[in-house]
Parts: C-alpha cells; sequence; structure tokens
C-alpha cells in the first residue's frame, strides 16, 4: 500500500521502517523538504523523502507520528490546502504530552477533549484512527517484544476504517484478538488519558518495553 | 485494628464488610449520624454506624470510600475541628467522577492536579495513600474474582503509611508483588487518570470484574 508517515521522530522513523521493510510504499513526511533526517531515512530504507503534504498525498493511509503539540499544526501542513486528508484513513498514534514544566509531562488536552478528537473535527472528512499510542515504538511495530497477551486499543467513528488499521497492525505482529475496539472518537481520551500511568509505570519499572494486559472474571453460567 | 470508613455507597460497604469479616473494629460514617444505610450494614455486620468525625476518631486507618467529588466536603467534616485526620492513614480509593454531563463521566479534576493531591493539601498532616481506584468494589475485596497476575497502584508521601496499607491489602488478598509503588502523592493523578479507560474497558468487555495486568520484556543480559 501506499502510506504516508507524519513525523521523523522515534515513532515516525520506527513505523516506516517496520513499514518499508513489509513491502509498503512510504513516504516520510517533515515540515520542511530538506530534513535531513528523512533525507537519510529514505536513503537507508528505500523510502521517500518529502514534505508532511507530499507524505499525504502519497498515502492511501496517513499516519500521524509527529509530536503530539505541534499535530494540528502539522496535519494542516499535510492537507496543504489541497485536501490531502479528505476521505484518507488517518491513523493518529501521538499524544499530547507537554513537557514545559519537566518530567513527568501532563497533557496539553486531556478529560473532556482530546488529540483525536481535535484531530477528527478539524479535519471532518479525514477518517481517524486512534491507536498504538499507549505503547512505545519498539513494541509498537514488534509486540512481541513482550510477553504475553497484551493489547492495543483502537478508537474511530468509521468501522471500515479501523479495519483497515488493524489489518496493519496484524501486518506489526498484533492479533486481531488483542485490538480492543473502544468505540467511537470520544473513546481516544481514554486512551491519551492512560499515558501519564504509562509514564508513571515507565519510571517504577526501569523500562519503556512493557505494555498491559486485560484479565477479567470468567463470565458466569446461566443457570438452568 | 481500628478502622473508619468514610461513605455507605457500595465501595465503603464492601471494603467495611470485608474489613469487620476479618476482625477489625469497623466505624462506617456518614454525613448523618441517623443514615440508615449505615445503621443496617452495621446492625448486619457487628460493626458501628456514626458520622464522618465519629468513623475519623475511630479509626488508626480511615478509608475514604465516599463519592469522588463530595470527598472534601466529607473529609472535612470527618476532621471535625478536631483533627481527626491528623497523624493518620487516610486510604482514598475514590475516583472524582462527574456524571454531571451523562454516561461515561469526566474527571472533576484531571491532569495538573488530583482528588488524591487535593486531599493531601487540604490535610496535610494525613498521611494519604491513593489505592484501589482502578478496579470495582467487588475486585477491590476480593481479587481473586480475577485470574492472573493482575495489579495495583499505590500513590503517597508517606512510606509507613504505605507500607499498613499494603498490609491491609495482603489481608484482603493482594499479594505484595502486584502492589505497584508509583511514587509520590502527584503519582496520583495518573492512577485517576486511568480510570476513563476503566470506564471504555467496562463498556467493550461487558463486566467490571476485570484488571489489568503488566507483562515486560524480559531484562537484557549483560554481554560478557
Amino acid at each position: 500500500m501506499d502510506i504516508g508517515v507524519l513525523g521523523t521522530g522515534s515513532v515516525g522513523q520506527a513505523i516506516a521502517t517496520r513499514l518499508a521493510d513489509l513491502g509498503h510504499s512510504v513516504v516520510m513526511g517533515a515540515r520542511d523538504a530538506a530534513n535531513e533526517t528523512a533525507a537519510a531515512w529514505a536513503e537507508a530504507n528505500g523510502g521517500r523523502a518529502g514534505t508532511f503534504a507530499d507524505a499525504a498525498s502519497h498515502g492511501e493511509i496517513v499516519i500521524n507520528a509527529t509530536a503530539g503539540v505541534h499535530a494540528l499544526s502539522a496535519l494542516a501542513a499535510a492537507d496543504g490546502g489541497q485536501d490531502n486528508l479528505a476521505g484518507k484513513v488517518v491513523a493518529d498514534v501521538t499524544n499530547p504530552l507537554d513537557f514545559s514544566g519537566g518530567f513527568p509531562p501532563v497533557l496539553s488536552v486531556a478529560n473532556t477533549n482530546s488529540l483525536a478528537e481535535q484531530i477528527q473535527a478539524a479535519f471532518p472528512e479525514a477518517r481517524v484512527v486512534k491507536t498504538l499510542n499507549t505503547v512505545t515504538a519498539a513494541v509498537m511495530v514488534n509486540p512481541d517484544l513482550v510477553p504475553g497477551e497484551h493489547v492495543l486499543f483502537l478508537s474511530g467513528e468509521d468501522p471500515a476504517a479501523k479495519k483497515t488499521v488493524a489489518g496493519l497492525l496484524g501486518e506489526f505482529g498484533w492479533p486481531a484478538g488483542r485490538l480492543i475496539d473502544l468505540g467511537g472518537i470520544r473513546s481516544a481520551r481514554t486512551a491519551e488519558m492512560y499515558v501519564p500511568l504509562w509514564v508513571s509505570l515507565y519510571q517504577a519499572l526501569g523500562t519503556a518495553n512493557f505494555n498491559i494486559a486485560i484479565v477479567k472474571a470468567e463470565a458466569e453460567e446461566d443457570e438452568e
């Protein structure tokens, strides 16, 4: 598939590299067409580098892997006044982490709204799916790094878009049975609000290579 | 031990009943000394019923199981102008859930503050420990209801208070190895912010009797 990856940081690099390894045609987008990180990635991985708009116009799927606090402006650049995002599946994997007060970060939007909801509202014709934001980059693209039946969440309004994203996650190594559909885009705020706990756990566990599994009581049997 | 339980709802009932069954001397506190729910609980379980202040003055440990949005006023009544909370271990198990906009709820405080931090700030001599807020009442007092190595979190400034609370949790059935110390009271906001995801999962799973387990990568071996 033709996929645009917005962002040249660790998450963008991990996802773009995995997608290229899987045989997809990837354009890594940056704010500046001359971005050296993107150019180096393209050179090393057989993809292309370009602007955010180049990546978005290339992709049937556009993956937002920019820093969360800059995501809306990056997506505006990606849309480029040409509706590059209209009708596209936009997988939003970012978190609105605000480090301006130091570590640990707070969220720049939370509780009554979320980054994913803001993106969906700003680009109503985009088919936004929130996912992957609850694990570190290495685990996103290689879930077997962590043992056990750990899970990912998906939120979004468009069932077909969620199915498309679930297919890509399957290629990354996430079995369908470990993908939990939380519901519409509003539910993305609950996955984003988990991330401060993720940061606490990162500190408590001393590693970023972890995830959560869901365990539940056996269903009660119906009495006859 | 002498324990005061503030609140007569499902969480207060579950915890007070379990504590009484374990042989502790429990006073269930309500805003009104004539609260019929508390009186019925005391009659059925061999404890006592009283005001918030009665429960707090009785307890070496005070458990805040009031509705989160009323917790600060309940604790002010419990303190009673007599410093009933000073020096006490206050286990805060509530969530600041605001249902005024319907279901799902939002949090009445989040992100840059938390209910537990507000309680610690309002009662600086209380030894506040946040815990148990991430599971439903039945699982709080009977973790074996859910299979597997699922976990609880503790946050607070006072290591001895956390140890006391961990001891009670052990009596409930939580092994020490499944208690994760997230750090100081600030970290309570991250456990509180998980709760909206809990609500999403409750909807997705169709049961409240679940919890999360943490899985992590094997530690990398040192190369020789």
